[in-house]
């Protein structure tokens, strides 16, 4: 089975669109498991703090979880900031033991997420009030692998959504549900048009 | 789902105990997750050490993991000292937030466990070369409540499996398996010569 292991900035919209891609899997009737990040510190290590070394443990200890999800066939879908490659690189090597892993990132440029800022994070942090604030005073590493990138800046949820289950059936990882002949993709004219605007913007190589 | 969660003094045999249960559910055909004490220990928070503070933390954490995999329709057989009481009815009230939570005690005195030993670690803690060790320099609270009491002292393995397997079906809690005629019960006598060497040995109530 799979995780889907949405990362990107602070107010990047990884949430939104893991949330709404959770939506498209419980449509095909996947016992998805949503891991929120904001969950797993509140419930399994509310000690935990933002220092380089917290973050690296909690995202660590959530690649555990779901390795043991994925080995008894529950999907996983997690939204975690994940700002560091090390990081990045672990979480796939713990789920590969058990799993798939597929790494979306949700691209989105700092000064775009500071003016969506919903939680006025950003803000507080540029005024000297959080400490080690991701993209702020702490750093965020773009991974050198994801698996997917959605440009959360040029593109809308919808799109997104899209965009990322036409990825995940290019890569097969839903090879088992389309026998069913549920249809989620867009259109090939619609994810030609994402797929021609990404490269335009340099975001994808191919 | 539900969670089989035993507990008991280091050597008391819950682990294998544990082991032989899973063995039982797995022809059930339940998809079974262990998690093995060594294991999370390992793999979730290698930094923890047994302190009181530690050992509730490390009962908490894998009661959350518990949790999440009984939301996910995965029944759960942990096995883990949890010596602490309020660690034990913490346990309890996580995993009753999605699931079916069933205390199982692996009743052993620190005399016949010290003299199995298989690690040698009573001898240790006895020579002081062991911090904190559970029943010789760190407490042990026998649970209040536990659903299931098993003497690992004066039953068999295969005994003491045969009355958690007949326990847990007189509960209810393998009920929708049982339709498919599948039969793990030690017989009705076998069953009540257990039941009644426990009162004897003043280990039930009724």
């Amino acid at each position: 089975m799979f995780t889907l292991w949405f990362m990107g900035r602070p107010a990047s919209g990884k949430s939104t669109l893991a949330s709404r891609v959770e939506d498209q899997l419980v449509d095909l009737e996947y016992p998805v498991e949503n891991l929120d990040g904001d969950d797993i510190r509140k419930h399994l290590h509310p000690d935990l703090g933002f220092s380089r070394e917290d973050r690296r443990t909690n995202n660590r200890r959530t690649a555990y979880i779901a390795k043991l999800l994925n080995r008894n066939d529950i999907p996983v879908i997690v939204g975690m900031i994940t700002p560091f490659r090390d990081s990045q690189e672990q979480a796939r090597d713990i789920i590969e033991e058990e799993g798939e892993f597929v790494l979306v990132y949700v691209k989105c440029s700092v000064d775009t997420a500071a003016k969506r800022d919903p939680k006025g994070l950003y803000e507080q942090a540029r005024d000297g009030n959080i400490e080690k604030f991701t993209g702020v005073n702490h750093p965020f590493q773009e991974p050198l692998n994801p698996d997917i990138v959605v440009d959360s800046e040029d593109f809308s949820v919808e799109e997104s959504v899209g965009h990322v289950m036409t990825r995940l059936d290019e890569m097969g990882v839903l090879q088992e549900h389309l026998d069913e002949g549920y249809s989620f993709s867009l259109s090939r004219d619609e994810e030609q048009e994402i797929t021609d605007r990404l490269q335009e913007l340099g975001y994808l190589d191919e």
